[in-house]
Order: C-alpha cells, then sequence, then structure tokens
C-alpha cells in the first residue's frame, strides 16, 4: 500500500485540521489513558458523552489528564447516550464516533437511527488494519468482529467496505483475498464455492477496479513464495491486500493469533456507516485503540478530499 | 507444559536410542535436505520408499547427501507405495511413517489398512505443537489440517488425540479450551453450545484426567491477563495448552497466521493411529518438516514408556 505504516498515519493525522471524537461512555468506562495520549500530543479533540461526575472520578483513578476534554453530561440509559453521542457526528459537531462501555447493540442501533445516526444503506462491517512486523506492510482482515455467519451476499458487501478502506490507504486497485482453507474449489467446503462465485462477479465487474479472488488458503494469499511452492498463478496470489474471512470464528481466531502471538500492529474499524467509526473490545491493547482513533480520522480525511 | 520447549525435545530424542522413519516418497518429493539433517545430527534413521533411480537423481539436485539413508525401491503407484511405506511401521521395521509427494487419500487409506495398516478405530486427526516465542511455552492447536467440519462426535475424539500428546509433552492434566468467537453461551454461535455440551462431558468425566471447557475467545484461552479482564473465572481461562478450532477454516488460518505472521517454531502430527504420523505440506518450512519428525519420534518414545 502507498501507505507505509502506522507511524506514517499517525504524522499525517497531526499535520492534518485537528478532528472531533466523539465517546459513548458507559458506566465503568476507564480507558481514558488513551484520550490522555490523545490530547497531548494534539491528535484529536474528544468529547465524552456520560456522567459527568463518574467520567471525572473514573479519569483519575487512572491517572488520566483529561483536563482538556470536553465532557457532554449525560446520565442516561445506554440507548440514549449512545444516540446523543452518533447526534454529534450526525450533526458534523465530531467527526469520528467511538463505543466506550455501552452495550454494542444499543451502539449500533444508534448508528443505524434513521433520523440521528449514520446510516447509509450499507451492511456495516468491521475490519482490522494489521501490520505484521515480519511482513513490513498493512493488511486489512474482515469481518473478524461483528458479522458471525455472513451469506454470500454480505461478504459481497463486507469485501466492498474493505475495498474502500484500503483505497483510503492509498491503494489504487486493491487486490482481495476469499480465504478458505484450501486454494481449490472443493463442493465439500462451501466457502470455496462461495469464493468462487465472487471471484466471478469481480470478472463481471462487480467490485469496480479491485480484485476480488479465490479461494486461497492464508499462506498462498499472503506469501509470494508460497504462492510458487504451488504453482499458483494469480495477481493476488502472494500480494493480498484484503483477507475475507470465511466466518466470524476463523476471523476472530486469527486476528487475536496475530494480536498476541506476533509482533506488529493493529486497528479495527467499523465500516459502512457514514463516517469511520471505532468499536475496541476492553481487551484490546491501548496501542490498538490509540491506533483506531487514528485510523478513522485518517480514513475520514481521506473521504473528504475524495468522495 | 513439562518439556520447555523443541531444543529440548531435540535434545532428548537424540540421546534416545535411534528410531527409524519410513517416507512415502511420491513423484517430484525433493525435500531431501531434511532428511539429510536428520542423518548428519544422527536423530533417526530413515527409509524412502520409492523410485531409487528419481530419489537419488532429485536428492542429487537440491545437494542432499541422503548416502547413508535406506531406499526401498518401489516404483509402482501412490497407492502401493504408501502401502508398502505403511508396512514398515505396521510390522515394526520403522517407527514413524512420514507422507513424502503422495496423494493424501492413498497415504490416508494405508493408514486404515486393516492388514497393512495403523488403524486404531479413532478418528485420524491432525495437530500442531506450536512455540510462540512471545508466549515462551508449547500450545497444541488441532484440528488445522485434516478434519473439514467436524461434528461434536468428532471433536470429542481430536480432543482425546490432542489431550494424549499433551501427556506426551509432559502434562499430568491437560487444559483443553474449546475455541469459539466469544467466551459466552449464544445460540446463534452453534460452535459455542458444542463447547458447553463438551464442558459438561468433562464433569462427567468423560476426559479422564484433563480439564476440557469452553467456550472461549482465542484471547481469553491463551492470556490470563485477557481473562482477568473480561473477568472469566475458569482454571482453563488463560491457561490453555490445547486450543480446539471450530473447524478447519478457523484451524488453518490461525495456524498460518502463526507460521507466516509470528516468531516461533511449529511440527504438525496426525493423530490417533498406531504410531505418530507426519504429514506436512509442501509450503510447510524445512524446520517445521525437521521438527514434526522429531515430533514424532518424541511422542513414540513417550508411548513406549507409558503405554
Amino acid at each position: 500500500m502507498s501507505l507505509k505504516n502506522f507511524e506514517t498515519m499517525v504524522q499525517s493525522v497531526k499535520s492534518s485540521p485537528k478532528r472531533r471524537v466523539a465517546l459513548a461512555v458507559g458506566k465503568g468506562y476507564d480507558e481514558y489513558d488513551v484520550f490522555a495520549r490523545v490530547m497531548k500530543e494534539g491528535t484529536a479533540d474528544c468529547v465524552f458523552v456520560g456522567d459527568k461526575a463518574e467520567i471525572e472520578k473514573k479519569a483519575k483513578e487512572v491517572s488520566a489528564d483529561i483536563s482538556k476534554c470536553e465532557i457532554m453530561h449525560h446520565a442516561g440509559p445506554d440507548s440514549e447516550t449512545t444516540l446523543e453521542a452518533a447526534k454529534l457526528v450526525n450533526q458534523g459537531k465530531c467527526d469520528v464516533l467511538m463505543k466506550g462501555r455501552v452495550h454494542t447493540d444499543d451502539f449500533l442501533r444508534s448508528i443505524l437511527n434513521k433520523e440521528f445516526g449514520l446510516r447509509t444503506g450499507n451492511l456495516l462491517s468491521h475490519a482490522f488494519i494489521m501490520y505484521p512486523k515480519l511482513m513490513g506492510r498493512f493488511f486489512i482482515a474482515t469481518d473478524c468482529a461483528m458479522n458471525v455467519a455472513p451469506t454470500l451476499e454480505q461478504k459481497v458487501s463486507i469485501a466492498k467496505n474493505a475495498i474502500a478502506l484500503a483505497r483510503g490507504l492509498g491503494l489504487e486497485q486493491p487486490k482481495v483475498a476469499v480465504l478458505a482453507a484450501v486454494e481449490v474449489v472443493n463442493p465439500k467446503m462451501p466457502v470455496t464455492l462461495e469464493a468462487q462465485e465472487m471471484t466471478q462477479m469481480c470478472e463481471r465487474g462487480e467490485f469496480g477496479n479491485a480484485l476480488v479472488h479465490g479461494p486461497f488458503a492464508f499462506d498462498n494469499a499472503v506469501s509470494e513464495e508460497s504462492a510458487r511452492i504451488k504453482g499458483i498463478k494469480d495477481p493476488v496470489a502472494g500480494k493480498a491486500d484484503v483477507l475475507l474471512m470465511p466466518d466470524l470464528e476463523a476471523g476472530n481466531i486469527m486476528f487475536k493469533t496475530f494480536a498476541y502471538w506476533a509482533e506488529g500492529q493493529l486497528s479495527g474499524l467499523l465500516l459502512g456507516a457514514k463516517k469511520p467509526v471505532v468499536l475496541t473490545s476492553r481487551s484490546d491493547s491501548a496501542e490498538t485503540k490509540y491506533l483506531s482513533i487514528v485510523s478513522a480520522i485518517y480514513y475520514d480525511n481521506y473521504n473528504r478530499q475524495n468522495n
């Protein structure tokens, strides 16, 4: 990808006009260190939507200086907090929406709210931007966090969301590998048949200027050497930018194997809404949360300039 | 696990009586460098079953010194080559069976052959022994290479095969995490219901002196910190030795994410036969192939002493 790494992304965001992040806080949220860093480094401005007294207490407990963050007091249930936060982005008062410790269902419902949300009609899907140190370049893995058992139609939407993100990272013609356990079509493995169908859709122009090919096993999607050994001649083989996961189990286990066992960095975004949305998990590292905010702003900046 | 790492395993094998590996060669096999190393280091003796002239030619092409390896000339079809190799192990002339470039179906059929094979009545399943450098200990991941969409009954067999292997690595009470995308039972995710059933089977004593619990997401199976953050109180949480995969797609993508993006070592074994069987893929590294032979011998030595 033309964007080299996360350091380049961070620098780009810092040197662009400062954007505003709206956080739907929720009960028990205490990851304020990320926002203290965001404010201190000047990466973005932050607006916390939640119970003012609790926010200040919790931030103090974790010694996070959030004195320069704005707090929009709101002590209602999650369904209302999330809607207030979404509204800030909907009305252009903030640029990026982020989930705190509110219920995911409430959060998603607020995004999809017709009046105040960020609905586009597209499927919402999650994508990780990964930078494995051993590979020295970006990959997008999707969907590892949201859609449980996507149908073929949903996989097409997930691929399209990821292709748009890949363009945001500077790729003119993103290469999407439809992953399976093997690199050959096998009727006993329905995922390989879906991969074949998506390849045909790609040939018919369904994905615009992008290559969506499959099935690939992980190795011959990411490693040119492995593709060569297996004798696979395909422009996506060994050069995939986007790894389209068979289902949530495969995606979730894959991303966590990377996050826990490999050296590298990653960020996560929710795609398919009017604006990039940050939806991290409690067990994600502080760095992943920080880079997720940065990625959302970077992608939003790209969309402002190009759409 | 009481066995610390692959170096310890290699040392143990080198200091034990020398075992014999039977390789079903097949057309186009050229990974003789692994056997050259095995012979040079004195790890094992090797018997190649296949076309003598081709074996010698190929070994020369890749500059592998296999002069001390035994060649059992056999120029028939794969189905016969594999059966000849299996027979050597069946008759006690060799200790470990390994697949070369023969068709996997022929290879498996020979293992299951009633007269000359290594059939036990157990399900055959594949297990990887992984040593992620960042974790500094062994994990067993199964099934990442063989059973496509195992039923609950098959998962029980896969777990039992892995538990036996874990004992071979020195674990008295192996901890098996039944993996899903989440750590809670969710009727919309059948894998989590299976995990719950396996947990109940474990409570009824189905797995002997082993803990089989689930569902777990990958992070709270392997990381105590993640289990703590998510508030999971379970003796397997964060301490899993065996990672039981939801299906082949998840397992295959997981193992390759580890093999290609993380630092560490891994070996692969086929379990459920009378003797450990080595079944590697062409794109596996030479080190993985070497360590797979070592692991098979190590496990066989354990079984000789304990069964």
